[in-house]
C-alpha cells in the first residue's frame, strides 16, 4: 500500500511536516508513506495550463494517481486553508484519477478547525473520499514537544497507528495490517 | 484615492480580471484603480521567509500598504478560495498596515458563494474591513457577455459605480465622488 503525504506548510520546523515524517518512519509493514514536496514546488494554478501543465504538475498528478491513499497535514492560516495546500489541490480538480481517492486529514492544532472543515468540503466537492476514522487530531502545537520528541509521544504514535489502520481498511477492506505498536483495543 | 485591484484567477480570459480592468478604465475622477499582477507572481507562502521576504513580497506588501482600499475579485475553485488568492493573502497576515484596510469583495459568479464567505472570514480574522456596500455581485459568468462587452452592460457599470462610491465613502466619509455614470437613485 502506497500513501502520499502532503504538508500544507513550507516552514522547516512545521509540525505538519514533522507529523508526516514521523508517520513515514513508523508505517506498518506493507505500507509505505512517501512525503511529497510538491506543495512547495508547484507553480501557482492557472486554468490555461490545466490541459498541458508544467512538468512539476504532471509529476504531482501522476504521484497522486499512483498512490492508494493520501495523508494531508495542513495548517490553518487566518481561519482558512493554507494557500500552499489549496494551490496544490486546485491542480487536482477535474482529474478523474483523484475521484474516490481515500484521504486522511490530519490536524496538528485542533484548536483550529475552520481550515479542516473547508478542506473537507473542497475534497468532497472533488469526489475524493475523506476517511473519517483516519482523520486524526493530535495537539502537537499545544504539546510543547520538540520535533524530535514527536515520535516518543504515546498518544501521537497511537493516532498514527489508528490512521494507518483506517486508511488500510478504506483501501483494502480485507487487508490485515501488522504493526508492533498497533493498539489492540 | 488609490485602489489596488487583485484578481484570484490567472487565466487570460478570467472574468474576475476582466471586471477589474473594466473598473480601472471607468474609475471616477479622483479615483485610481491599479490592477496588481502580484497574485500570479508571488512565491508560495513560507513563514520562515515572513520577516525577510523575497522582493516580490516586499513590493506587494508596500503596494497594499500604500493603497487606500483594495478590490478583490476572485473565483471559487471546488467550493473554496482559489489557492492563488489565499496565497497572496497569507503573505499579508500580521502586517499591521493591513489592519482596517477597506476592501471590496467582488463576485462575478454569484451562484458560487462559499469562497466569498471563506475569504470574508479570513479578512475579518486579519482585521481588515470588508465594505459590505462595496462588495458587489455581477453575474458575468451567466451573462454570456464577451469580455469586450462587459463595460457595455448597464448593470455591470452600475455595480462598478456603486462599488466606487461605497469604497470612497468608507475611505473618506466626507469625499464627494463625481462620475458621469453615477446612479443618482
Amino acid at each position: 500500500m502506497k500513501i502520499l503525504g502532503l504538508s500544507g506548510s513550507l516552514r522547516a520546523a512545521s509540525l505538519n511536516s514533522a507529523f508526516l515524517r514521523m508517520a513515514a518512519a513508523h508505517a506498518p509493514d506493507g505500507v509505505m508513506l512517501v512525503v511529497d514536496p510538491a506543495p512547495g514546488r508547484l507553480p501557482l494554478f492557472n486554468a490555461d495550463l490545466d490541459a498541458a501543465p508544467p512538468d512539476e504538475v504532471r509529476r504531482f498528478r501522476s504521484a497522486v494517481a499512483q498512490a492508494d491513499a493520501l495523508v494531508i497535514a495542513s495548517p490553518e492560516y487566518a481561519h482558512g486553508i493554507s494557500g500552499v495546500m489549496k494551490n496544490a489541490v486546485d491542480w487536482l480538480v477535474g482529474d478523474p484519477r483523484f475521484v474516490a481517492k481515500p484521504i486522511a486529514l490530519v490536524n496538528t492544532s485542533p484548536r483550529a478547525h475552520l481550515a479542516q472543515v473547508a478542506l473537507a468540503e473542497t475534497l468532497r466537492t472533488m469526489s475524493a473520499r475523506a476517511v473519517e476514522d483516519a482523520s486524526v487530531s493530535v495537539d502537537l502545537l499545544g504539546s510543547g514537544l520538540d520535533l524530535s520528541d514527536v515520535s516518543q509521544a504515546t498518544d501521537v504514535r497511537a493516532a498514527v497507528d489508528r490512521m494507518f489502520v483506517a486508511l488500510a481498511h478504506a483501501c483494502f477492506p480485507s487487508m490485515s495490517v501488522e504493526h508492533p505498536d498497533l493498539p489492540l483495543t
